[in-house]
């Protein structure tokens, strides 16, 4: 393992697979190709492709090799926040500290733009597949299947249909176990896959994935209301706008300071029983917990 | 070859296939999984399903082996159509004989119904794949491919942004290269790829996939003049009312009929120059151009 590949030297190589792919595309279709990088190049996190790619450097050095999925991961979760904010949707108008896609391109394009990086997502990932090998495929079925109905589609559909309604516990954790949880803790399983992590390791991850997904989600709504618009980047208090249930009107604001701490303490602990350096991975955890968008 | 594989009999396995899918899926998320089910089983011809079945079984006998994946082209067939008919897009009321997705789930969940239909096709396709064949992968990367921003997304993204506007020629022609002809043509050499098909038959399938998809948009633009609602099961004269260039404003009804005649003897002709019989692709290209809808 080469200690010295940073997170952020990964995050650079994120950003560059992603700034250039759409280098030169287009004609006629020009028109949503702008949009598609427009959403992509917004500046996000890139959350979910650093943990696939910490998770396979796990087990190997040449995350390179699989630089195409992770980045195909970030696709698709560009795919699901623009169509999450169309008006018909959450009805965003910033996003990432810029307007949203249908604010620059309007609703159809938004609609194209979103569908495009789903499609293309899914197609580098099958582009990557060419190499015949089982664990590339499992892991990018992996990462469709926790996309789709079953995972952030599903999780998007009670979240639009649980507004303004209170819904009961069980339901929140399912939706957002769904929605977010679902393609971050793909991501993790993915990269361990990819890295014919031992199956004791994965077993051992999918806790971590599990954990570190409502963690995550948990330290979302907590944003949403300590949080500002300029520093988050997105609508702050939308969540109260929209009159949602969340892990706050739930349990209230200290309670999930205090759940958000302890889930994130038990995501460390897991790390310490996986093999191989999780040092990363255990600074990509606390970074999730302590931002500050 | 067993010849006594009837195109019915193609066209059973396949709504068999999708009727069967989503059976006994979705808890808290079931109202997605009911809209997708309400567009994917509202009758569809099943055309791109039975083109990659037939051009397989020019060359293969187990058609059950690839009917996963000529399947799954008809769930990102129908993603298609669900978001084409948003209020947004071409807003019509009106699919199959039945109200469009939104009409009956709003809008909401019906750009989600698309997204959850788009995933779970290329998760089907990734699936598939796992048997490692290369020729498995490489069709459903080609599939995947025909129906992004480089086909089906960008023909539509043109389609959208012309409206009300007088396009040229080759951009017509660009334009439902991509919307209509990029998944037919995808799915014939998807079937040939499938059927491990020589290289010289899929050059010429390929040509036969580009004047089908051709042949096709030219007899759609005929009935939208000349069918009416209760046959087409759709809006007649929808395209003259969103005020779109189409073969027909571009060269009058005759000269398009005389058109899609004579593309069609084209296909019947390259279709002689295949290997295997191909009587019953045959049949279903003289289909396409007599249908009423």
């Amino acid at each position: 393992m080469e200690k010295e590949i940073s997170i952020e030297h990964l995050r650079n190589s994120i950003e560059n697979y992603l700034g250039n792919y759409f280098k030169d595309k287009g004609s006629y279709n020009k028109k949503v190709y702008e949009a598609m990088e427009y959403s992509l190049g917004a500046g996000g996190k890139r959350i979910r492709p650093l943990l696939l790619l910490l998770t396979y450097m796990l087990y190997k050095d040449d995350f390179e090799k699989v630089l195409p999925i992770a980045s195909a991961v970030e696709m698709i979760h560009t795919y699901s926040l623009i169509h999450d904010d169309l008006p018909c949707m959450d009805n965003d108008d910033l996003r990432r500290g810029k307007p949203t896609n249908h604010k620059v391109f309007g609703e159809a394009v938004a609609v194209l733009a979103g569908d495009g990086l789903l499609n293309e997502g899914m197609s580098t990932m099958l582009k990557s597949c060419m190499n015949g090998q089982y664990n590339f495929i499992k892991a990018c079925s992996i990462i469709a299947e926790s996309a789709g109905a079953e995972g952030m589609v599903g999780g998007q559909t009670v979240d639009i249909l649980s507004e303004n309604t209170k819904i009961p516990i069980d339901q929140l954790y399912y939706m957002h176990s769904k929605k977010t949880g679902a393609v971050i803790k793909a991501s993790i399983i993915a990269g361990a896959v990819l890295g014919e992590a031992p199956k004791r390791d994965i077993e051992n991850l999918d806790y971590y994935g599990q954990k570190l997904g409502l963690a995550f989600q948990i330290k979302d709504d907590i944003l949403d209301i300590v949080g500002n618009t300029e520093v988050l980047g997105k609508k702050a208090k939308s969540d109260l706008d929209n009159n949602k249930t969340t892990f706050i009107t739930t349990y209230g604001l200290n309670k999930c300071i205090e759940m958000c701490n302890s889930i994130t303490a038990e995501c460390i602990e897991v790390l310490d029983n996986i093999s191989g350096d999780t040092s990363k991975l255990k600074d990509l955890t606390l970074f999730l917990l302590n931002r500050e968008k």
